[in-house]
């Protein structure tokens, strides 16, 4: 069933994009409502396809009057960013994928929107129809995915339905049933293997052979659509190409679930908070940019993390074609959860039942300590911060001010004797310099507490990941169990159990193994951190010292 | 009349003081019971005389019974200090002078009583025995004040009244009057005349030709009469007979209102408030001490107050009959407020009205503002110090306990790697770091803020003194035009008239002399003072580096 529209106003498409021009009175055939903020799709008489604001037009019928001679203004673009990306092919495309209400939001509300909503003029439209969401398209076919035969794919179809809710739901104990029942059985390509191999008493992951880093560069204010739409990208840039790829917060939000599908014996590093302090718009995004750089450079420092698939196709992927392929592939990725541990080759050994208990039940006890002095600090540096930007800033400008009005009093009586203005200006001299440490007060965190809170944050995710990271081994061990009775009970096959067994033992390297670089990693990370942040304080404190004694020298010795 | 009383306990009389020892049933002759302070005066059948604790005696009269078996306690002993200094034969003797009665409570509510009460012994009397007053004696002869003769002694005693109660109703015009309207006219000996010099152009006091200064020691805490009474005795030593004299707060109160009476027209020091904060009573007396020294200093270093008679007779008396002589003489002293005038020698040069204008003018707009700002910045000194010792030093202890929290979770997973355990070690250094220095902002005000803060509590006193020496000023010139309106109509011979003229200049000549010291002493005075704080500040945040600097070599590099 055709449906016609006529326009109601003139609108200029934006050359080279989907957008196409129509002309006021001029009737099109509508081809798709389904494209989302306020956009649908149609075709001219000419044969020319392209979109169009929905507002722009009204659905043809016989009794419709005249068009009104005010255009009301256009919907927000059609978010360009999504476009390159294929987030509409994607939503076509993908049958199996439903996104949850929170994901949708959480692609949707992103930062940008709550920063930057004002710098575009502000639509005429209503809120409800600027908010309007993308609506999936159903029944398109699935295609470019070969990575694995028909049957399998569709056969992890439920698990990684199931995983994905279980972002909000702790166990991914369904996801690795299969793997530690030995039901998954899928050969891994030598290049997706990850070693892990003992040194001295410690088992390892294969260290880093190439190790590389990415700069998240200042992020860089975009618009679209004639700036009705504005948002922040942060440029990134990996040591191993030097080639700059633009990412925003949606982009990380997204990689950031795929990780924490895929890697549940791995705690990821957090993303920044949505609710991140800040005192203005720059500073905000500012903290943004570094605790981006944070969660960057610890997944470079990762020996598993940095090369996984995914987290190299963040980073490298430049073209949309690639990027669709890559960003569907990654969501249909079987191998999550413990089912990724069918990657992991282990030293040839068992491990003893006994040792893994003891090693993990040092690790609960630590990360439960962990957690509270890691969320201490984080908070003492945001309330710190908030302190010196405030109180100590105040109290210092306080000083200041009263002795700039003790220099003013005394200039009233100044007379002609050198030494009373040479006082005043001295005087003078010493409340600026307070006002002016003051100001430092202020603007020090931005060199030392807030990078410290920063790092704290990054901590914070990476310690409060470890508990259920500990419950999926915990579970993975219960399971190994009840096997070891139903083989007694001779309700399982021994060839069954010693394979279970087997698979629970690349659990509990794989655990030990992520232990060993937690300690490893954050021995060295907050050796560096707290020198760092230690220096900046040296030098703060050098140039108050520095500023009184510059003012020392106005007095008459 | 003779009355007789009998001992109902035993008192053993404090040996070499005007006590006396009696026992229990002996009867004595009651000679004074206007001693004050529960102590009356006796002789015994012997002869011997002295005084003991009324309570410890009765009436004699035959219906009496005999004496219960407990003593009730002492009273508080007559005070020694009182004793020494002879405030008892004083009250006897003065009658011309009338105590107001804020002067009398503050002559015993004084500080040692507040601060110390608790530390003698809890007397078993009432509170209202306790704080019984002396009760000056009324008819006794006035003796050895042979400063004039007693006709003008007499003369004056009523404008030596009026002026006592001036502390508390501002102008000391009547005083004048006298001055000014060449009633008064006295013959002042060489030694007491007090010189007034043109330098270039500027009018000053007879600059100091033997410069001294005086130490105000650590005080001693004393106690009386078995520990009933404690006070705090502060140690004056004068550089230029290095002769120790100790003084009570009392007497600096006393020597206070000597000098408000005398010097109308010079701004007198103030002395500590009696709401001084602190936090401790050790601090608390330390900090009066301070600003005991401060008067003493500016004392010291002022022309006209440094040689009076009042502050050497202060500074230098040790002997209990010496002070006696001299107490009452000051207290008798002619030549107050504008009557001191009649004291100061100026140079044979009529003062431009005009010039004194625009004089007076400037310095009470200076002294407006001045007064403003000096109050703002005493306050914020105390607000200041009030910050660091609270605030801050929470706040910094704050960030050392996170630290210390981190150290102790990282302490449970050191493992075997030496730089873990390394690390542990350095964050806990920075955690017991940032306690300390939270300890250093606490105790740094001691140093800095609080030495400025009591330096800015003397200019509040002395620029607060001035709006009185401007009025006094003003009101002599006013009388002066009044005086020559009767010339004008007649009604005052110009002889007069003019020797009202010289007079008045008199009176201006020594604001301008004052107005100069007071310029000149606070730009060298505030110059120092100022140096001196901006020179503990900057050692404090030296001291902050290097405590850093030395956390810093904890960790590996």
């Amino acid at each position: 069933m055709t449906t016609q529209v006529q326009a109601l106003y003139d609108f200029s498409g934006e050359p080279n994009t989907t957008e196409m021009s129509i002309t006021c009175g001029e009737v099109l055939t509508l081809i798709n409502t389904e494209i989302g903020e306020g956009w649908w799709e149609g075709r001219k008489a000419n044969g020319e396809t392209g979109l169009f604001p929905a507002a722009y037009v009204r659905k043809l019928a016989p009794e419709e009057s005249l068009p009104t001679k005010v255009a009301p203004a256009a919907p927000p673009r059609y978010d360009q960013a999504n476009d390159d990306w294929g987030d509409q092919q994607f939503s076509a495309g993908d049958s199996n994928f439903q996104r949850g209400t929170s994901h949708e939001e959480g692609w949707d509300d992103d930062w940008d929107d709550d920063t930057y909503s004002e710098i575009g003029p502000v639509p005429q439209q209503s809120k409800a129809q600027y908010d309007q969401k993308l609506t999936p398209l159903p029944g398109m076919p699935i295609s470019d995915y070969n990575h694995q035969n028909e049957d399998t794919a569709s056969n992890y179809g439920s698990s990684v339905g199931t995983v994905r809710k279980s972002k909000f739901a702790p166990s991914s104990k369904v996801s690795g049933e299969s793997y530690l029942l030995a039901t998954l059985n899928v050969e891994v390509a030598d290049s997706e293997k990850v070693y892990i191999v003992q040194e001295e008493d410690r088992y390892e992951w294969w260290p880093i052979t190439q190790p590389y880093n990415v700069t998240v560069a200042s992020p860089k204010k975009e618009s679209k659509f004639k700036g009705i739409k504005s948002f922040i990208a942060y440029q990134l840039t990996p040591s191993f190409n030097n080639i700059q790829v633009s990412r925003r917060y949606k982009h990380f939000d997204w990689l950031h679930e795929r990780l924490q599908e895929k890697f549940t014996l791995i705690p990821i590093p957090p993303l920044p908070d949505k609710q991140i302090s800040g005192r203005y718009d720059e500073q905000l995004i500012e903290r943004r940019r570094v605790q981006l750089q944070e969660f960057v450079d610890w997944m470079c420092r990762h020996p598993v993390l940095s090369k996984c698939e995914v987290w190299q196709h963040f980073l490298t992927c430049t073209d949309e074609k690639r990027w669709k392929a890559g960003k569907r592939q990654a969501e249909r990725d079987a191998l999550l959860g413990l089912n990724y541990c069918i990657s992991i080759v282990v030293p040839e050994k068992a491990l003893l039942q006994s040792q893994v208990d003891h090693v993990t039940e040092q690790c609960h006890m630590f990360i439960n300590s962990m957690d509270t002095s890691v969320k201490a600090v984080s908070s003492m540096c945001v309330a710190h911060t908030k302190k010196l930007q405030t109180a100590y800033r105040a109290d210092c400008q306080k000083v200041g001010e009263a002795f700039c009005s003790l220099a003013a009093s005394l200039s009233l009586d100044e007379g002609s004797l050198a030494s009373t203005s040479k006082l005043t200006t001295a005087v003078k001299m010493t409340g600026s310099a307070y006002i002016d440490i003051g100001r430092m007060y202020g603007d020090q965190p931005t060199y030392d507490w807030e990078p410290l809170g920063d790092k704290f944050h990054l901590y914070k995710g990476v310690v409060g990941g470890f508990p259920d990271v500990l419950a999926t081994h915990k579970s993975a061990v219960q399971k190994k169990r009840e096997c070891e009775r139903l083989t007694a009970e001779n309700k399982m096959e021994i060839a069954q159990l010693n394979e279970v067994l087997r698979r629970t033992d690349v659990i509990s390297y794989a655990l030990l193994a992520e232990i060993n670089h937690f300690k490893a990693e954050r021995t060295k990370d907050l050796n560096a951190t707290m020198q760092k942040f230690l220096r900046q304080q040296v030098s703060f404190y050098k140039r108050v010292v520095e500023k009184l004694e510059t003012t020392l020298k106005y007095y008459d010795e």
